[in-house]
């Protein structure tokens, strides 16, 4: 029998938000999949997103976002993407920090769920082993729930991974079954993962401390 | 001397943001103006803020929102707007109600704000001539507040007109010089307002109320 309770998860096609979608399909909620092309360097990240949401056997949706003013490496191909590298001038954030984009990815995962009447949306932020984005952190998502609420909407933000450090979400999905080896979580676009970004480094981290192999470096 | 305070200022083209624009430049803000091309059934509101924010000397921005799963009157070509008829299956709302709009609009402006350094947000919502939408209402707003503030951001959301009714807001534009004349508040985009859209009933309450003819309707 098909679910009943509907989910709209966020998808980027990386370890977390794949994990995430494993952990919601395991709760048995109907997932529909938002993926969003946001001008990223590279495309591997969203060519990840679509082939793991196939995979699945999940509707996926996928916006083209217009964000004229760039404003961080990950999407401006003329900035580098460093570890650790500060973002030019917004409060001492990593390179990397695109402005808003959490903040821009729920609100149309809002309309999205209310459109289609979903009662829970699921994002793979994680505030343990991450990059210092403040858009990761709980009391970020604690005020979401409460802008919901404030239209009057029954829709629950479920940050499952929020807590958990990157080797506890490894083996949570290992469990799951979440084909890591079709993930992408490299900042950059190469053929292989770069190795050095912190994005990179986070992933490393994870599967060493669980104990595992990562299956998309042993291919 | 230019203003040191820079806003984002959310431009519609009709008459709240366009009286919202002149309200900001009043108190000496350097007003950017952002607008969104979001697949309105018509170019006339865009093609109206452009030249508003041309005609106030304000930089303008303009972001084409994807939105796939559309859901309102206000984007799908198929639906007819009239006065009051109520969403097709979302909480008794008015079928120009477009989910989760005004929380994208804002999320954006977030973003932009962040980028360009502004202190302060303003956005034309009222909460008391209005079509019911739940993203008009005060609580909203102070959830905006709080939301920002999670995020360690120093930005301040203005929304000046929340409490005015539209014959307040039309007699404050009309003391600040608004030219009404080029605003497009009408949901339909006719050569003339169709004068029985919810729209077109409020603009019109106000200026009767304020014992002002409409500059729009008098060319």
């Amino acid at each position: 029998m098909k679910p009943t309770k509907k989910a709209v998860v966020l998808l980027s096609g990386g370890l977390d938000s794949t994990t995430v979608l494993y952990y919601a399909l395991r709760k048995e909620y109907d997932c529909h999949c938002l993926l969003f092309d946001y001008g990223q360097r590279h495309a591997r990240e969203l060519n990840a997103a679509k082939k793991i949401a196939a995979r699945a056997s999940c509707p996926f949706t996928v916006v083209k976002l217009g964000l004229p003013w760039g404003g961080s490496a990950l999407l401006d191909k003329r900035q580098e993407v460093r570890s650790s590298k500060k973002h030019a001038g917004l409060h001492g954030l990593p390179a990397t920090y695109v402005p808003g984009r959490n903040t821009i990815f729920l609100s149309y995962a809002l309309s999205y769920a209310e459109t289609i009447a979903a009662s829970t949306l699921f994002i793979g932020a994680n505030a343990v082993d991450y990059s210092g984005y403040p858009d990761c952190r709980p009391e970020y998502y604690r005020a979401w729930q409460n802008l919901l609420k404030s239209l009057g909407l029954k829709i629950r933000i479920e940050v499952p991974l929020i807590h958990l450090t990157k080797s506890d979400i490894v083996k949570l999905g290992t469990k799951l079954g979440v084909p890591y080896k079709d993930t992408w979580s490299c900042y950059k676009g190469g053929k292989t993962p770069c190795g050095v970004c912190d994005s990179c480094l986070f992933r490393a981290k994870g599967f060493r401390e669980a104990g595992l192999s990562d299956p998309a470096l042993t291919s």
